[in-house]
């Protein structure tokens, strides 16, 4: 016998998953059961709310089933038989009036409306596990009711099981939303939002520390900061096109005078209007506008995550106002500033995407056949000059130009834009945007759109994890706590973190009432790259014992602690 | 004949320009026209749209009336008499319907409603100037009509009136609305609102320049910062009370799933929110929280102004969170740094308001009199203790608490509040904040509001009209300003202001093919604080002839430059 598919494993598993729910549970609707990657899930509309409990009943109900060696058996049929057929079934009519052919799978007492790609028999099965429940509306539109979504991971063998199993358990210790809240990085609050992480002093000295770095990069290479509202008069977004290409993700509200405002979605519309409040020459470009700027994205509440998916977020936002003659330079010029940043970040496992627009989908882009075909040839253009690898997808554009994405995944395996560049022709035609040239006529200039470090938030997430919170030196919200024994040492600790912060080195006393074991224990759980207990046998020594996060104790005079601390921060180790 | 007082002379010139619409203009309906500070307005609702044109043509009006020598008659009516009287006049009646005691005055051929202060007769008056128009909703509503609105000045001698009128020409010469705009500080946008100002690069080196300095100086003196979204659901302002007392002044929106979120008008709230994920201890406290936080207030198009009244502004905002016996060591902390931050930007004219809560305006404060009553008992003890010269205000205090108040006067002479102190007992109660005592029970702590720079916005405002726009050097967005007199000047030109980038001096390159008097020109008009001018002379020289704004030359090598400027950024000149 052949042996199945991962895809027919899991999509088989699914459908034995909606059996057992509709055995154990009354009145069950079902919505829709797709494969993902590494398992699948299935929607559920029911009046019982689902429990880690139920989960394990549910898992032994579908191993019964397992055991009962169901057959799977398909059937073609017309659209009038299935709506008979699934006529207490609300969601599956509505899937049925969609589709021109129809087919469903039977097994045991069980039927579901089905294309295909499913084993022999339920025998088949078994080396699976359910994941978690989370809310999710019918057709991902909040306008329909929420249903019931059960996640599950499914495999071909026992060994594959425990091994993806093994791989959550450790990518869960890395999980920026476990870690970044046990580090104090960030907290969130139901009275604000899910979507609305608040950064804690630790996050904040993470986040104002990579901030700085950047715009005082960026300002060597020759950019300039703006600092532009978040709000603006909707009217800014029927210029850019927004308000018809992006307006389902935006938030927008009304003031007393009845004026529609949004909240900003994208940086470009005001630098775009700092750029054209002068008349520019041919000589004044490239013009390389940069703002870590704050940006909105309306997401549904069961797609926020984390740091991750948020309705607010920083971006290191930026964009290069050409003469055609000059994109490709500062094209390089962009992805030089990104992989130092990669390097720097210590991140290496990233790869190019170039994303462009599918010109059938008339709804997401500005409909200019003629700038698409021009700004994709000349980022094609410039990618293979640069020996770049990279590969190709449609529908994956900005709505005004193609994108080259800089993609990484996460602890979890799911990938993820870190960084973009984009080669724009569209809006600084729509925005008029315009430069003197050599013969004293108006030119239009090019666009480029780009990110740097990307999103602070998401960066941030990254790097947790990628560092399963041991960040370098430079970048650790505290760098130094000194423990003291007893309430004697600690004028002499205070005196020592004193003299490390007019270094400007984060250092923290600990002269809490707790036990030097539970003051150590506390440290490494936090993460510190270095601590120094203070205890009498300390009082009069020249010399510090300082020992690290990874349980190596250095000796050396204060000075050359300082110093190499310093040196640390300053080449960003 | 007794002289007539300048309420009384402000009063009948708002009278006779009323006069003076009404006889020029159809259908005139009249609002209201009270005296202001060195002046007054009267509002008008007429079809027509009052230009600058025709405030001439109402000025020779008003002289045509003050000719005629009419005399103020004064007469006490009934309301019903009132209502016959100014049955054409609609706003009128609305004021007549909240009168009890009804006087009119008549002078020639008009009557107004007019409780008193009037001079005797027109040829009193002479010596006003109408100076400008805008627009103003019928009683500040934006529910109700826009009015069109003159304002107007108005002395007792022609001296008096040539003195306001230079002092309001030397104010407008640095008005940051003008200054800011010349010097390329920040720019408005129709499409983008009003409200909302754009800082333009060299706008934005100010700002961040100032944060930085800020921030650093805050971490320096024990505050830790937070970074915390401008985004929250209306929950929070539920717990705080905001959408009891203040919900007027702030943008509301809804997301897809109906959920009503809020942008934030203060920072409070999500500082106590992080102050609460962990419980903390006596001796954690104080903690001394501090955010560069993006705020919003919700204010009528008519109200916005420059840099000043805006729809979203940047608070160097902070609460230090404290145990009774701590508020008085932490208040005074807050007043030297404040000091610190006043003596630092060179501003010396301000005073202290003590602003105390009206117990009767029971919609604007929280209704907790015995809080009221213990904080603005404290803080009245701390201010006496410390000899603090301060003046006391009702009605003016946060909805929470008292304030001590920053107050200075701009170029035109207004007061505004600069920075603020807070004392609260309010809201620690209502957010149910704690710490474990000494005795190991849950205590209530205290919170002191403040904000140090005040908003970063308001206060560049301010240092535009205090400097007239010559930043000290370690403001200035442009440090040193090369200029070349031909082409090949440009490399040597270049490579001076790449050495002196890379001692972080702001310096930039004019290569334009302008004259050199017009670069020299542009130079001054930009007030950047050194100019060097580069020719064939220079080239070999290994000196540098620099000259400053004041249009001193000074001779010096190009190290002992470098250092002099160092200097000045590292002590703030």
């Amino acid at each position: 016998m052949e042996k199945p598919n991962l895809e027919q494993i899991r999509h088989s598993t699914a459908h034995i998953l909606a059996q057992a729910v509709q055995n154990l549970f009354k009145n069950v609707k079902l919505g829709i059961g797709p494969t993902i990657d590494n398992g699948f899930y299935y929607d559920f509309d029911l009046q019982h709310q689902i429990t880690e409990e139920d989960l394990k009943k549910i898992e032994s109900e579908m191993k019964r089933i397992i055991k009962e060696k169901q057959e799977f058996k398909k059937h073609d049929i017309t659209k009038a038989q299935a709506i008979k057929l699934f006529e207490k079934q609300p969601y599956k009519l509505q899937l049925i009036e969609e589709l021109d052919e129809i087919t469903y799978y039977e097994n045991g007492n069980f039927k579901d409306l089905c294309k295909g790609q499913h084993v022999k028999n339920t025998s088949e099965l078994g080396f699976f596990k359910l994941l978690k429940i989370s809310g999710a509306y019918w057709k991902g539109d909040a306008k329909n009711k929420q249903l019931q979504r059960i996640y599950g991971t499914a495999w071909e063998s026992k060994e594959k099981l425990k091994e993806h199993l093994h791989m959550l358990e450790e990518a869960k210790k890395r999980d920026h939303t476990k870690l970044g809240r046990e580090l104090g990085i960030y907290i969130t609050n139901p009275a604000i939002g899910k979507g609305l992480p608040l950064f804690s002093p630790k996050g904040a000295t993470i986040k104002r520390t990579l901030q700085r770095w950047i715009e005082d990069e960026e300002i060597k290479r020759g950019y300039q900061f703006t600092d532009t509202p978040i709000l603006a008069k909707t009217d800014l977004y029927e210029i850019s096109g927004h308000l018809s290409h992006y307006k389902d993700s935006m938030f927008i509200l009304k003031n007393d005078e009845n004026e529609e405002l949004a909240l900003r979605p994208m940086t470009c519309p005001y630098q775009f209007m700092i750029y054209k409040s002068e008349q520019r020459s041919y000589k004044d470009l490239p013009i390389k506008y940069a703002e870590t700027s704050l940006l909105f994205r309306k997401e549904l509440s069961g797609e926020l995550h984390g740091l991750i998916r948020i309705w607010q977020f920083t971006l290191a936002d930026g964009h290069l106002i050409c003469r055609p003659d000059q994109i490709e330079k500062e094209f390089k010029g962009v992805l030089d500033l990104i992989e130092y940043i990669l390097k720097t970040l210590g991140l290496k496992d990233y790869w190019y995407r170039f994303s462009k627009w599918d010109p059938k989908n008339k709804d997401k882009y500005i409909d200019n056949p003629k700038a698409w075909e021009e700004s994709q040839k000349i980022m094609k253009e410039i990618l293979d000059n640069n020996n770049l690898e990279y590969i190709e997808t449609e529908d994956d554009a900005a709505f005004y130009g193609p994108k080259l994405d800089i993609q990484m995944k996460n602890v979890w395996g799911k990938e993820d834009t870190m960084f973009t560049v984009q080669i724009d022709f569209a809006l600084p035609e729509r925005f008029d945007m315009t430069y003197i040239n050599e013969k004293s006529e108006k030119a239009r200039p090019m666009v480029i759109h780009r990110s740097s470090i990307g999103c602070y938030e998401r960066t941030i997430a990254m790097l947790i994890e990628h560092y399963a919170g041991k960040f370098p030196v430079w970048l650790s919200p505290v760098q130094v706590s000194i423990i003291t024994v007893a309430d004697r040492h600690r004028e002499y600790a205070n005196d020592l973190a004193n003299e490390l912060k007019q270094h400007n080195i984060r250092a923290e006393v600990d002269s809490s009432a707790e036990s030097i074991g539970k003051k150590v224990r506390n440290n490494v759980k936090m993460k510190i790259p270095y601590l120094i207990t203070i205890g009498d046998k300390e009082l009069g020594n020249p010399s510090l014992a300082i020992r690290t996060r990874e349980n190596k104790v250095i000796e050396t005079s204060k000075e050359e602690f300082i110093n190499k601390i310093k040196k640390e921060i300053e080449e960003k180790c």
